[in-house]
């Protein structure tokens, strides 16, 4: 006689959690933006006139040539780590060359930091509205979800993580997007890094410090992350994928000493080491000295297209919608009145205006009605003429919807 | 007060797994194959010679020409999928494109149907003696591991396996290397693939039929692998590492239709995609029409060097040593007598005479002593004048040693 447990797995081989899936946003968004003539704001592009596509090419180009090694398995190129450490110690990240491990694109270092750390059924604690990458690396291990909300002002509710930690909650990390938060657009204040990297000395818990937005920041110099000021509790990661290339999908975590033997192990069993190519196209264009200059451009022009975004909605945008200003990243978070559910927003401005964004209901955790009101527009992708007549679109779709709900409530 | 899980997270914040690992064999060798004047037949590399690098130059660079989206994310290059579908042709698999998933080659394939198929505590059906880096990605996950040995002449053994799933075993998958066995270098007849496809289909277990080196056969022409017998039960996966060059890191899995949406929503997950630039670059070398003129090159060379070194083993080798021909592949496996610890052999081996090879306790469960006596040569990476040399020397060594442990007999 079968068991009940054999039964399920007559019926369904896939390992459990993958029998409570919900499809991605974000993977659903590729495939919309990619009709002809819609005005995008939905995903976290860079604008594709500004990648550096002539000296990527001379620089892939140039990684093959000579000597066939460099077609070889390579667990990590040493001078793109070098490089690397160089460009970290400009956002005042001080670290050893061995502490560095390369990953593909700031997605799996989110992967592998949280499957370094957390054990299945454990608690995490995260904002009740984050990155989406980040319940997707969670979910195969189940864990307790702990929420902490975020102030519009202040970034993560520091007094709700002190509280939880002290009445107990002993998380397998907290995930924190120190700058440019995807997708509120925030920026912690230097007193709440100092805090929370207190906190997580005290109680002796890891912070995931998820830097992928850092290096693009538009109203001077940007505050240093929490890696600068702890090395022992801060994890910390980014990518070039949003200051140099998507398509290279290099990034990077710092690890703590004590962390780098499971770490070595865990990305070797994961997929044994970086795409080769990318790590020498990577480190041939670092070599080359540009990377400052092309970072002071599209700070430059990214600021214009935050700035052309926020003229846009302050002047289309109807007054039930509020927004801040972001100092960094790459999107403008707009909160709407709550009874409006943008994921019907979306349909209606794809359908009947050709444009699109990303409903705040993707941030929030499958069932939680958090955020569904929120929109978030990303500000890099599109020239300051698209971003004028998108924004205009979007504002005509938003206010027909809000008469269509006054005209419900009469 | 705290409680013992919390006492234990103060010590130790990694996740349990972590805390068991043990170095990785292949990641310590890539290091020591790295000393200059070492002749290495440790890793299961591609011919440096061989590697294509002026056409993958050309193809890099063509790739990153004229549209600046080429470096975007992108999730999957649909020419490559029409490529592969072509070349997995000849190899007897057919497949749609809709089929075909991109990772970041085998190791990543395999990686990501561990993490498809197998709930923590399962069980998993392996043979005592398989590659590494299915070791690697199992562990995390700490299945109860049911072992098969593995017939010199006719592969795993089916008997026991059949054996097993009467008497109830139902594991999360049966993991089998159906041509150029890492690290047997056998491959299983074509009666044998019928009945463990037909024991799959029976027991309703999904089989992982790793194919990394199918496509490098040098006895005419290879038999197609499990999946062209059947696209229901077998997760087919393979690499462009082996047949093109390994710094590409492509590689696929062909994977039943009921599994498509979790595997989209778990490699995504993992790292959205596969590096943009990589697929691009063997597209445009797919496109090229080269592919079959290369194969048939390193088929013709790489079987020089098999013979070469079956050569020099029959003629330098003690008797006690017994080793098979290898059809397809990378390897032979040489067994020694089971006094002799392979691991005691290699460390004198290069300190004495420059020479490496990959100790056989590397391919089995830590703890395990089954192949302890073994060793495994890789004969595509060097010349056959080093295969020469490097047999030799090893012959020396391993002749001392077989003295040594007769003196203390006596």
């Amino acid at each position: 006689m079968l068991t009940s447990s054999a039964i399920s797995r007559e019926l369904n081989p896939l390992a459990q959690w993958a029998q409570t899936i919900k499809e991605s946003a974000m993977r659903r968004m590729f495939d919309l933006v990619t009709r002809p003539k819609l005005i995008s704001f939905a995903l976290g592009l860079p604008a594709p006139e500004f990648l550096p596509l002539v000296a990527c090419r001379a620089a892939a180009a140039a990684a093959l040539t000579g000597n066939p090694q460099s077609l070889q398995y390579q667990i990590c190129s040493e001078s793109l780590k070098r490089h690397l450490q160089g460009l970290l110690a400009s956002r005042g990240v001080n670290c050893r060359e061995d502490q560095i491990y390369l990953t593909t694109g700031g997605q799996q270092a989110t992967h592998l930091l949280v499957n370094l750390l957390l054990n299945r059924g454990q608690q995490v604690l995260i904002e009740d509205v984050t990155y989406e990458g980040l319940h997707m690396a969670i979910q195969p291990l189940q864990p307790q979800v702990l929420t902490v909300s975020t102030d519009p002002d202040k970034g993560m509710d520091l007094d709700v993580v002190e509280a939880q930690l002290v009445q107990g909650a002993r998380p397998a990390f907290i995930y924190a997007i120190t700058d440019g938060h995807n997708p509120l657009g925030l920026s912690l204040g230097q007193a709440e890094r100092r805090r929370l990297v207190g906190l997580a000395r005290r109680f002796r818990v890891p912070i995931i410090e998820d830097d992928v937005f850092g290096f693009l920041n538009y109203d001077g110099p940007a505050l240093p992350p929490m890696r600068a000021l702890d090395e022992e509790w801060v994890f910390y990661l980014g990518s070039f994928s949003k200051i140099l290339a998507p398509a290279l999908r290099v990034g990077w975590i710092i690890a703590p000493d004590a962390f780098k033997p499971a770490l070595s192990f865990l990305k070797h069993a994961v997929d044994l080491d970086v795409t080769t190519l990318a790590q020498l196209a990577v480190s041939t264009y670092l070599e080359t000295g540009e990377m400052p200059n092309h970072l002071t451009r599209i700070r430059r022009e990214y600021g214009i297209r935050r700035d052309t975004m926020l003229g846009t909605l302050e002047s289309c945008f109807p007054p039930e919608a509020r927004w801040k200003k972001p100092s960094s990243g790459m999107f403008i978070w707009v909160e709407l009145p709550p009874k409006i559910d943008t994921f019907e927003l979306l349909t209606m401005a794809v359908e009947t205006q050709q444009v699109a964004f990303m409903p705040g209901a993707a941030f929030s955790l499958p069932g939680s009605i958090c955020a569904r009101n929120g929109m978030r527009l990303n500000f890099t992708h599109c020239s300051p003429k698209q971003i004028e007549e998108g924004v205009t679109r979007l504002a005509d779709v938003l206010k027909k919807l809000l008469a269509r709900g006054k005209e419900r409530s009469l």
